[in-house]
């Protein structure tokens, strides 16, 4: 089978886009470098549940990142899309507010009994830098501890500056943070997960921080108590509290993650999660830390618009009538299950991280990384779009976990072949996938 | 009438979203202080064409802010809704990108010969955000001159940081920089419109500056070929010229209003104008330049949803077929015409700002404030949104600057009195309207 001649319109229309616009795609994760560079099919006409249909006519079972983690419910889900379009004929905009953000904060507050305020944004970037802002208002202080990836913008890429310019960048591989004011420079300071010997060393070494920002859990889970420790040391110094809850969020429960863990934060931020692929971000927090958004000028126009919290209220609430998290657990476990079956019957090497609902692949091998891109490659050609990671979906149904399995059956004997005879990269029909962040021409 | 009563449930549900939403509405234009302090409608049920119905069934003519500049067709037009549900019937997002993004940047491309490349954000404070970032990556600079209002982000609002922390504030009235990291201090440089001479002090004395920005006009014109000789200073000193074009894009004329003016800047910013409600923000700017985003990390998952570029799509392709920016100058005139022809029949001090599409009404009385409030109070009675600003629609049609006039020669006549008994505070059946950012209790 021809990739290339399968992918025709797709692959040109990427062509194209390079020559247009900067980058390729608007996010670094949906380049078709990322995935399987020269041959994937990069642009869709139409989607239903977890089905894809590419602009060749291709219909592709979605089994890697479901709109990168923000279709839970599957792709252009009746209900949500049912209220969305209620919503629009009502007028999606106008010079008054939509009630509905007001209904939506009294779902989030009912659902997170520790906080008293909500605010709004369209993108979990955005939704990030409000939440700082506000932590930074409070707190008086600039300075954040952090762990992971947190966005874009300006306060969380400033991490990647360094003394040196020369150095710049080296922090968080592949992110470059040219443009970023180097006045921002020594605001951020790194900790790693499940190292609170680390965050207690910088606590103690820098009195001025304000803000402790990480994720309650994503492909690692707490060890040691770990989030209680980073709780109390935030309390110890005064410093706000925010769990970034864009990936996990109403994925790992219903709600923050933070709720089933067992420690609140002071802010929560939630965006992917929350409204099945409509623009949506919300911030939650304690009132009296929210209300220090009134001590700082943050504010929007596309924030008051409609379909974003109607999206939001309608996923939320089909997500609580049909428990979604729960379903993702079982289904996720039996995908994981199968896959490390597969494994080891056609003898590859892998491991899995992360939680049920959202599974990582790690291929352990030297060249990992052409093992992961002949596996995209010869899925592609199997009918599934597949990478390492697995976000599980409510529309994922037995029929479909046992269609990529026998798939996955058949892709690892033709892997662990191609291994066996050091014949991966001689299989690859294009370049091997990029792992990061790289200029395109 | 008892506009407490009439409009109740809108009223009592503001009090709540006051509760749990610090400063009650995520758009400072929207808060309901600004227009009529707890007596205003403040929410909506729905809208179409100029028309809004409030919670409590109340339908009023829209002659205030249409949706605060983003609805230049109208609410609920049916072209652009039917163009966005068909996005939304074949699915919103995806793991695959939408070929509307690429579409669209063609067609932005086509309006704008001067530019090569298109990058999306999905508000207009994060698409002017995205353009400083590409312009300080380009130039390698990191001070900004500038003049206007650019959004919230830390970028801008650190130009109200002052060397003396108690006269934070001072420079935009009422937009309060808490939370804005203190490293940023000294990197915005302001200077006023028409006012080539301060700018050229502010270059002399400042080697550093990579970006000027600004938008080409708004409630004033350039005067003495101000623009064109911004775009030579930008040339002589290698910064990045960038030109907000949110608000005035897509109103003045098609595509934007530089283009009508005959400066081109190196990258413009497009956001309310270009989607009429739906979120949706696009970067142009020149190849070389827009390439540096490549040398930068720029990447968020809902910029690559669907609505907005399919939105944008649909909503220039209208105005170009309807030529509407024509019409909306037009009609503009027929208002300004009608509203100078009242305020002389009822002997009321006022002048009109800003250009025919997008109308200022500045009522010149030492107490101006108190009369524009018991203005919105009045035409509110009369079954009319009215504020300062009057941005013009597609949607009004002759009947409605007709009713329109016709009830401001009463309302006029009833302002009139007032003023001449020296009553107007008397006849507020609330608080004075907020002129600026004030903290809600």
């Amino acid at each position: 089978m021809d990739l290339k001649e399968k992918n025709k319109k797709g692959i040109e229309l990427y062509k194209r886009a390079k020559e247009i616009i900067p980058g390729g795609t608007q996010l670094l994760s949906k380049r078709p470098e990322m995935f399987l560079p020269n041959l994937w099919p990069s642009y869709y006409q139409k989607a239903k549940g977890c089905f894809v249909w590419d602009l060749d006519g291709n219909k592709y079972l979605d089994f890697s990142y479901m709109g990168i983690g923000a279709c839970i419910l599957g792709y252009s889900d009746d209900d949500v899309n049912k209220a969305v379009k209620g919503a629009i004929d009502n007028a999606s905009m106008n010079t008054l507010n939509c009630y509905e953000e007001v209904e939506l904060a009294e779902l989030l507050l009912k659902i997170h009994p520790w906080a008293g305020m909500v605010r709004y944004a369209r993108t979990g970037g955005e939704s990030m830098a409000v939440a700082i802002r506000i932590a930074r208002a409070f707190s008086g202080k600039d300075k954040v501890a952090f762990c992971g990836y947190h966005g874009w913008a300006d306060w969380y890429l400033s991490a990647n500056l360094a003394d040196d310019k020369n150095l710049d960048g080296h922090l968080l591989a592949g992110l470059l943070p040219n443009g970023v004011p180097r006045g921002l420079l020594g605001t951020m300071l790194p900790f790693h997960f499940n190292n609170i010997e680390e965050l207690e060393k910088i606590v103690a070494q820098n009195k001025d921080i304000g803000v402790i920002v990480m994720e309650p859990m994503k492909f690692q889970q707490e060890e040691s108590g770990f989030l209680a420790k980073v709780r109390e040391l935030a309390d110890k110094i005064n410093a706000v509290l925010i769990f970034d809850e864009i990936t996990v969020g109403f994925r790992f429960n219903i709600g923050g993650a933070h709720l089933k863990l067992g420690i609140n934060p002071d802010i929560a931020v939630f965006a992917k999660g929350i409204s099945n692929g409509f623009p949506m971000g919300a911030i939650i927090g304690k009132q009296e830390i929210m209300q220090s958004a009134q001590t700082s000028f943050i504010s929007s126009t596309y924030w008051t618009e409609r379909i974003g919290p109607t999206a939001a209220i309608a996923t939320i609430l089909k997500m609580e009538k049909e428990n979604v998290p729960e379903y993702l657990e079982k289904t996720g476990l039996e995908i994981k299950k199968g896959l490390l079956e597969m494994a080891k019957k056609h003898n590859i090497n892998l491991h899995i991280e992360g939680f049920p609902a959202m599974l990582h692949i790690a291929f352990d091998y030297e060249k990992s990384q052409a093992v992961r891109t002949l596996y995209t490659q010869e899925m592609l050609k199997k009918g599934i779009l597949a990478s390492s990671g697995i976000y599980v979906s409510f529309a994922f149904q037995d029929e479909h976990v046992e269609e990529f399995l026998k798939v996955i059956d058949n892709v690892f004997s033709v892997l662990n072949k191609a291994i066996a005879e050091n014949k991966v990269e001689q299989m690859l029909e294009g370049p091997v996938a990029h792992s990061s962040f790289q200029r395109l021409n």
